[in-house]
């Protein structure tokens, strides 16, 4: 099953996706209720797939970038926040921070979270994570790195945009060879699998929920892997995920 | 003015205190309706002095502090971000992480932001601040050093709890000579004045606006200056900034 956030007459919801542009709507327990939507209807938009109060990220967690970079295998998980201000989503625009930022894409699988979740076991997990979809942890590479005494991720991964999730959530767990990948102007430039991932989602929410209370909507971007190459603005950025869909990001 | 924000049947909202225990409730735009609360009536509570999307903090913001332990003076504010869930609010009970983990108290001067900020210039900068609050920026210390590769500040300062804000807002801007003070079980253990600060308060909003746009309700901890000692499982912990209040925090 797909589900999408939308906007209908200025309320966000939670919608199932019945077609590309159809959807009925979701109640608190994520069942279908009688009202639909449409695209094209006056007052009907698609918003980022996830309503976070925590937008988490991984850092290192990709074993080929590991080993190519010569960093250390992790044995915990190491993340970072990203602003709630920072969500974009499928065909928003995602204005370029300017000069003196060499601003990078980094295509991503992302979990979104269905269930209030504390010290969750392992064997638990599947019944806390609503579903899996695509990010993009645009990051201002150049500031991340920038102070030597205190790398600055919230600030390079935090400008307004820098947070694209969509197209939506699909509930099925992504298959171990499922490719993620990452365009800018239709060139591959990422192209990995999801078992390329040094700690997979459900050790991550499992380890996640003994370091605090992860909320429903909450998302966690499970890291990204090589060729995290520079976007400029113009560029139309893409990533997908196989299985899930194509999210599409406008850089101006 | 002092405002707090409670829980009345259910509902958050943002009310002026008149008295200690006594409670005009607020509008959007912050005006004084005519519901009023007083603590004790059934349904009644108070809630952390903040509503924040995003809750900011500020590394090496004390210029005591950054002398005596030989780190560069920031040109830029230096910053991460602590998960919503991690907000408390004064006399509430915030549990230790357990064996293994150091955790000190960091009391701090805190800004909740009252309107909507992106790239507001320093002389506007007082219309998008509500007003300052103390703050409690715990943290589990030798969590945040644990990985030589990536210092885990979200992790090591996000355990729920561990963000203590509180008891109010004050909207008047505290003095340059105000103390910033932390007490376990009334023992003084910190004791710094605001003009410690290296990067002031207005100075920090004009800056944060031009890297994410800030949201109402937002909060910022302006960083910590010497004296955070370890705290343990029974310690009464207490935060008080001049003209503000007294923050209480119950470790279990």
């Amino acid at each position: 099953m797909k589900i999408v956030r939308i906007k209908k007459a200025g309320q966000s919801a939670w919608a199932r996706m019945d077609k590309e542009d159809e959807f009925t709507l979701l109640d608190g327990a994520m069942a279908p209720t009688k009202q639909h939507a449409r695209l094209g209807q006056a007052g009907v938009s698609t918003l980022p797939a996830c309503d976070p109060a925590n937008f988490l990220a991984l850092w290192n967690n990709s074993r080929v970038a590991a080993e190519k970079l010569g960093r250390a295998i992790p044995t915990e998980a190491l993340y970072f926040m990203k602003p709630q201000t920072c969500l974009s989503g499928h065909g928003d625009k995602v204005p370029h921070p300017g000069q003196g930022h060499n601003m990078i894409l980094e295509a991503e699988l992302g979990i979104v979270i269905g269930k209030k979740a504390k010290d969750v076991p392992l064997e638990d997990v599947a019944k806390v994570i609503l579903g899996y979809t695509c990010i993009n942890d645009f990051t201002a590479k150049n500031v991340v790195g920038k102070d030597k005494s205190f790398p600055q991720y919230t600030r390079g991964k935090g400008f307004d945009g820098f947070g694209g999730v969509g197209p939506c959530v699909e509930t099925t767990r992504p298959d171990p060879e499922a490719r993620i990948r990452g365009f800018i102007n239709n060139r591959m430039v990422q192209d990995y699998p999801v078992k390329d991932l040094i700690i997979q989602p459900e050790e991550l929410v499992a380890y996640l929920s003994r370091q605090m209370t992860l909320q429903p909507g909450d998302v966690i971007a499970c890291g990204t892997s090589l060729g995290a190459e520079t976007v400029v603005a113009g560029d139309v950025v893409d990533v997908t995920v196989d299985g899930i869909g194509l999210l599409r990001s406008h850089i101006i």
